[in-house]
């Protein structure tokens, strides 16, 4: 029996010495060398092509090799399997060190202050206290949550937004569609945690924009799909959006012509928010399958009807 | 009797109200509308012109503004009299929030990212876990401990240098001249939160910075007095240093034709790091002023003979 570790962008020269270790008595396959099909029992996935997977006859278990797994549900011929989602601790702290820095950004004024050293002036601007700012959170999982620990611990004013109800230390906590005006009314920074699903796409629309008190920044590290992306644009334009931070997007790569790369108020980064490190979290997919093969409940396990 | 208020860039307009609500019963004046100087008792001051306070004869105590004091000390003809530096929860949460701004901005290659947008790259950079990090702070004062929580709460590896030996949680501390060379060899990003005294004068210059390892970073949010600049260009031109943020400078406003305005690798702000807030500070002046009238002991009396 075999590994199939099958991702087009991780590399397998970082993972293969990590997966060895950790599974010292493995075989691992690299896709698309997947030897004979019907020994591949676990399958370590990140956007896997449309129906490669229901190709492997004895395959028990899917492993996400991302936090987010709509390039993976996305597939109309996905296994009817356990798919298990990425948890682990670096993905967690990437994360989370990203969110905190976009957000001090905004909060500190740092294009504005980039703008005056372009023009060499020298000129102190009014400033607010992070106790005095309004940072509200769309998304409070494994992700959402631990940005919001440590933007608490810089005394931001932290509220977030969930669809089931949640209740954090330290923060006011809004959920489902009937919380969510009264949460986008009072944040101004807005980071998105989201998965990406059904109910979640294109949530960031010139409505909730809208929403937002003028002069909002919007920090998006979750998924593209949840930007309405000529309504983010025409909010960034009319000036009602101060600023936006954005590391995903529509398309990936960001088409060379796309308007986000020149705009002045917007940050774009290649998707690099939070990577899954193989060193630390081969623990987490080895743990996963000592689980299986012990009857153990396997976990983080994806619910395909919610999409996350 | 009348307290003097002489700070030639803080807003008598922000602070008067904020004075009358916290001492109902004192009389402010603000310089340079001094009345008779026999009147006055105390004295808030920041950077206060030399030899104007000599001329008070009732003057008890000197409550700086700032938390620095080397603009108060540098006055050669300054009266005998106990000195308060401030030390505010707004000021030291105003410093944090900006060092761990400047901290995860090099740390997270934040200079590369945005030259990679503005030539309309998209290409994902190798990235260290903040774990991964060595972040040495000059100075584990008020501000310096501060900041070294906040950034350990964010998993930097974190070390410290003092004058006496410190012990603070999840770091490790060198101390005095003998332990600066230690530190220096282990910091990836180093940050100035000195006081600027003699003996720290210049202390960032070519060979303190020649003994960070290659492609260090440096923050500098104490004095500009800290840096020998000419060093600190030779030493980014080289390569050396990968980059700066440097928010004070030995000649403040900084010269418009100075070279750090345009180099591509420093981030100028225009001392802004911290400033003191009348809404979180008047407290912590009113409390002096009750204990030195109660005859209790002062908080945060500067030691003139250490400078700090
Ligand atoms: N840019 C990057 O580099 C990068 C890296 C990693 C992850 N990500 C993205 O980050 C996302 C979040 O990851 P995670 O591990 O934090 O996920 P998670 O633990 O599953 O948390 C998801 C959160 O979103 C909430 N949510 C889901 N659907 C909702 C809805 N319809 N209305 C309101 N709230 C809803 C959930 O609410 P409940 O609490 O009620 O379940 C939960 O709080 C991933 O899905 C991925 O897309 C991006
Ligand atoms: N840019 C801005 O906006 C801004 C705003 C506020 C303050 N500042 C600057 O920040 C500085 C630090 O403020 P703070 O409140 O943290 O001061 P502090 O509480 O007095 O702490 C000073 C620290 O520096 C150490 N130190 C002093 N002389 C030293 C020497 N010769 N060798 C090694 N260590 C030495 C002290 O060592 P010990 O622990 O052994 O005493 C202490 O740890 C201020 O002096 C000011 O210049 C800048």
């Amino acid at each position: 029996m075999a590994i199939l570790f099958l991702s087009p962008s991780d590399s397998s020269a970082e993972w293969l010495p990590e997966l060895h270790r950790q599974l010292p008595d493995r075989e691992v396959r690299v896709w698309p060398d997947i030897g004979d099909p019907y020994d591949i029992d676990y399958a370590m996935i990140w956007r896997p092509p449309a129906g490669v997977l229901k190709q492997l006859p004895n395959l028990k278990v899917m492993l996400s090799l991302g936090a987010g797994v709509d390039g993976v549900l996305s597939d109309p011929e996905l296994p009817d399997l356990p798919l298990v989602r990425m948890v682990e601790p670096g993905l967690t702290e990437g994360m989370t060190e990203f969110v905190v820095l976009q957000v001090l950004h905004w909060h500190r004024q740092m294009e504005a202050y980039r703008a005056q050293q372009r023009d060499g002036v020298w000129r102190q601007l009014p400033q607010k206290l992070a106790r005095e700012r309004r940072v509200g959170i769309l998304g409070l999982g494994v992700l959402g949550a631990d940005a919001a620990r440590v933007l608490t611990e810089l005394r931001f004013d932290v509220a977030g937004w969930s669809r089931s109800a949640r209740d954090l230390p330290g923060m006011t906590c809004f959920h489902g569609a009937a919380g969510l005006a009264a949460f986008l009314a009072q944040t101004e920074i807005l980071v998105c945690l989201l998965p990406l699903t059904e109910e979640t796409a294109g949530i960031l629309n010139w409505e909730t924009l809208a929403a937002l008190p003028k002069g909002a920044c919007v920090v998006n590290v979750a998924r593209g799909g949840h930007v309405n992306e000529a309504d983010m644009l025409a909010a960034l334009d009319s000036g009602h959006i101060t600023g936006a931070s954005l590391d995903v997007f529509g398309q990936e790569p960001l088409s060379p012509d796309h308007p986000f790369w020149s705009h002045e108020r917007v940050i774009v980064t290649p998707h690099v928010a939070a990577v899954t490190h193989a060193r630390t979290s081969v623990g987490h997919l080895a743990e996963q399958i000592r689980r299986f093969e012990a009857g153990e409940p396997l976990e983080n396990l994806v619910d395909r009807k919610r999409g996350y």
